[in-house]
């Protein structure tokens, strides 16, 4: 935290020097089109190239998004001197009573984005999240970093329903682990399900869901479990294109946030519902309708996915134009999953 | 439980004795159509009228709707005995596998719809929920009525990213409550700030995340924290058609779910964004696109929409077509909301 305040005052002081001297300022940041994002295939994700953009008060065309990306900056310091947290939509509005003017959440997103680049730390750290939250369930021990709650600690089993994954959950102190590894799993009703088939108990899981693409907050809190307590990342999706792409999302991060992402697990495998496990258990499927085929296409073309499991799997969508939701597993009974599915998954 | 198993036994010895006497079975089940929907001024919500429709075996064209219904009473049996839940979704695939055919799942929820009304059960008993989840987050402590949690108490402060609301919690016993109300909120990101600026603490609130219109779930839980505790509820919610609604909901239940609704809240409190605090507050706004129009007029025809204080409420929105979310709030400063706007309205 010290670290990041840190970096938000010498952005300032850098500023304010310039002034001293007699300068127009300017900010130099990472450049973000697509020309500059390239993928790094050792790392298995997508990072910056060197390109920069410079921001430069004596143009005309550059003073709105200098202004507002110094206005960002100042709030992102005042939310974490105050301890306080902000949604990149409170932001948005906060803006306006300053008379900093954005045409539209969008343009607030992406000045975020840049300050996110320019100090190469993510929005999180700078106390500015995102409104969804994921969901957490298993023997998982954790302390919260937060005032009032020091000396308390919280077994992420206390409520059968799950916890809520936000910043606090997601920067918590691990206390003490009786699972082995994590299932994150797209679906409500899958998630429900495991937990009332035991499936935590039977396979030494935590569970989290993601409620379709993983939020970055839960994608933290399984690169934590990965990096400090060594447990697996099993990645369980419906079998289409969207499912297979939540898998790789959570394996290498979204180029979208190429520069900052401190969620990336190269390691983590996707499990299923595979397109080959359609045939296999004899799923119900449906065809792909025209909205399947384009997402398929755009997946091939993407670098990510040229790796001889992901070209076979992406291949055999394609040859079969079939998918099938996680939860039609139940067509052989609710605890198929428990019993057949996944122990095999997991082996 | 056992009420319902009773009615579940109870349905299928009527068919049994019926085909036994070497007849073709039928169930006659309150009609749902729009001609039998009332609304019941006196208990402000919509009710079924006396209409029935026959479900007869001896007709072909009613044989398919027949044998799902029973079969969605036969696998409800199952489920309470087992101490299962499934989803609407799961049960759709189920089916299948038992040679019970769905055209899509709209029809096997329709078919769900029909139990419930049939035996006077709303589906959460059946054991059978939506995959929707709220968050719920403040000072009551409770005990879940499950195996394996008989002897844990637990406060719903103890995870300060909020606690999910799934059907444990929804029937979980109440032990011990520091709130001296509710206020449901429709955004997570509202949800945060309040609970972020003591909101829970200075307003002795619970604080529900509904995330839209509040699921099932989560009005079943502050109808038992309003009837059981006594607690009063506020809705809190973008000001706009769409908000109104996620307010009226819990007011008096929605007409689709009129013949079991557990949940209903007459004197719950719309407390805002009001179209009268936009001009009141000065808070940014925009102006209605076609969609808010369309769902004014709906409201503007709905019976639940005919009190002086809706009909105001709309009045306003009809003249200013000005529309402005929660979040706009922000603009004077992110405790604006616990320093200024919500003490005036709870006052």
């Amino acid at each position: 935290m010290k670290e990041v305040l840190l970096k938000l005052s010498s952005l300032g002081e850098d500023i304010c020097a310039q002034l001293e001297r007699g300068e127009l300022p300017f900010i130099d940041i990472p450049s973000r089109t697509t020309s500059n994002i390239v993928y790094d295939e050792k790392e298995g994700r997508f990072i910056l190239g060197g390109a920069k953009t410079r921001r430069n008060v004596s143009n005309v065309k550059h003073l709105r998004s200098f202004t507002q990306t110094v206005w960002v900056a100042w709030m992102a310091k005042r939310l974490i001197e105050e301890r306080r947290s902000a949604t990149l939509r409170d932001l948005y509005y906060m803006a306006e009573a300053y008379g900093v003017k954005f045409k539209n959440q969008q343009e607030s997103d992406s000045i975020v984005t840049d300050l996110e680049v320019l100090l190469g730390v993510p929005r999180e750290q700078l106390r500015i999240f995102p409104e969804e939250r994921a969901t957490i369930y298993g023997d998982l021990t954790i302390r919260y970093n937060l005032p009032g709650y020091e000396n308390t600690k919280f077994n992420l089993t206390a409520s059968p329903d799950g916890i809520a994954i936000g910043p606090a959950l997601a920067e918590a102190e691990f206390q003490d682990c009786g699972a082995e590894r994590v299932i994150m799993v797209e679906s409500g009703g899958m998630f429900t399900r495991l937990i009332e088939e035991k499936g935590h108990e039977k396979f030494r899981a935590l569970l989290i869901h993601t409620a379709g693409q993983a939020p970055r907050l839960a994608r933290r809190l399984a690169y934590r479990l990965r990096e400090e307590l060594g447990l697996p990342i099993y990645v369980f999706t419906d079998g289409d294109p969207w499912g297979a792409h939540i898998a790789m999302v959570v394996i290498s991060g979204s180029a979208n946030a190429a520069h900052v992402d401190n969620a990336v697990i190269p390691d983590a495998r996707w499990i299923g519902v595979l397109p080959t496990d359609i045939d296999e258990y004899k799923l119900p499927y449906e065809k792909f309708n025209e909205k399947d085929w384009k997402r398929l296409n755009d997946l091939m073309a993407d670098p990510r996915y040229q790796s001889p499991f992901w070209r076979g799997q992406l291949k055999k969508f394609e040859e079969e134009g079939k998918k099938s939701e996680q939860q039609a597993l139940s067509i052989y009974g609710l605890n198929y999953v428990t019993e057949k599915y996944l122990p095999e998954k997991l082996a």
